[in-house]
């Protein structure tokens, strides 16, 4: 289906701050790109990219909430660090709100900050796409740009590389989702072995 | 019970070769001071600080087999890192070759380069000794050592970090249990919240 994206995008701009919002359009923006180079859907990508963080808005305890009212399995380290409840409540509001019912994009919305295993191709490319978006700005993101037009699976592996190094360094709580994506895609990339 | 450590020692020195076997007298060592330091069982941090790598002269094929002989369960990075196996085996082979039936004991060898959730004093300790006993040479490991006399938690911590970005780095796959284990002394130590 044809998604109405200026209608989505004033929707959205009542939800996030202007950072938060530039920041979706730049997602937006990087994952029709990426789309369009590993021949996945185009509109499936815009759409994803654009409201892959509608739920970023709310606090830690709205996304508690929101979390028990979508019967959302909360663990041990979603208890400590709700933010990440962002992706999977950013699913359904993105039904809720937005009317989008597409499970392959509702996925990569739910999946897009910590991964999982069996992640799509629409799933890497907004992870990704999240990642290395023109505002971002961090240490290694030119080498992660770099390597996301040339190996997408390889670019991802980085990534969850550069998050778990990331929450290492800060004392955070580790996901465990994302070390099994980060060990998935190892073994997809045929490596990983001592 | 009070061990036999001298028969236990030429035992182990038939199963090792010398530097494996000078690094378990001085994971012993090691253990033997923390269990003094932090009020453990010294006989049994003796003991299982000394029997700690007892299966680390198999191989990947052995360790396999004796996997599927003592019905350890074998996951997909386990059957991708079987070294790792070497604690659990290991257990086993100090009750079978040693005849230490103490479950104290062969849980924290089980347990002593994966890591867990719920460790007792004496699987932290066996996994620090491991970590830093005198005859280790990485980079941090003086800290390492520092940390164990003054927080064992903390310096539990601190392994498992240098663990995992070790683990990083060089692209082999991240064992789970080990993730769990760090989130679970991060929390046991009050902190790990964004």
């Amino acid at each position: 289906m044809a998604y109405d994206i200026e209608l989505i995008k004033n929707k959205l701009r009542s939800l996030l701050d202007e950072e938060r919002y530039l920041h979706s359009i730049g997602v937006m923006e990087t994952a029709i790109h990426l789309a369009k180079k590993y021949d996945a859907n185009v509109e499936k990508a815009q759409v994803a990219g654009l409201l892959h963080d509608c739920a970023k808005g709310y606090s830690d305890e709205e996304l508690l909430k929101f979390a028990q009212r979508y019967e959302i399995e909360v663990d041990e380290v979603l208890k400590h660090a709700p933010f990440l409840l962002h992706g999977p409540v950013g699913a359904y509001l993105a039904e809720e709100i937005f009317g989008i019912k597409d499970p392959e994009v509702k996925r990569a919305i739910a999946l897009h900050t910590t991964g999982d295993v069996n992640m799509t191709l629409l799933d890497e490319i907004i992870f990704l796409a999240d990642y290395i978006e023109p505002n971002r700005d961090f240490k290694g993101v030119e080498e992660l740009r770099r390597l996301a037009k040339e190996n997408l699976d390889l670019a991802l592996l980085k990534s969850f590389d550069s998050t778990i190094c990331y929450v290492i360094e800060r004392g955070l709580l580790l996901y465990e989702k994302t070390v099994k994506a980060r060990n998935y895609i190892l073994l997809k990339l045929g490596s990983g072995e001592k």
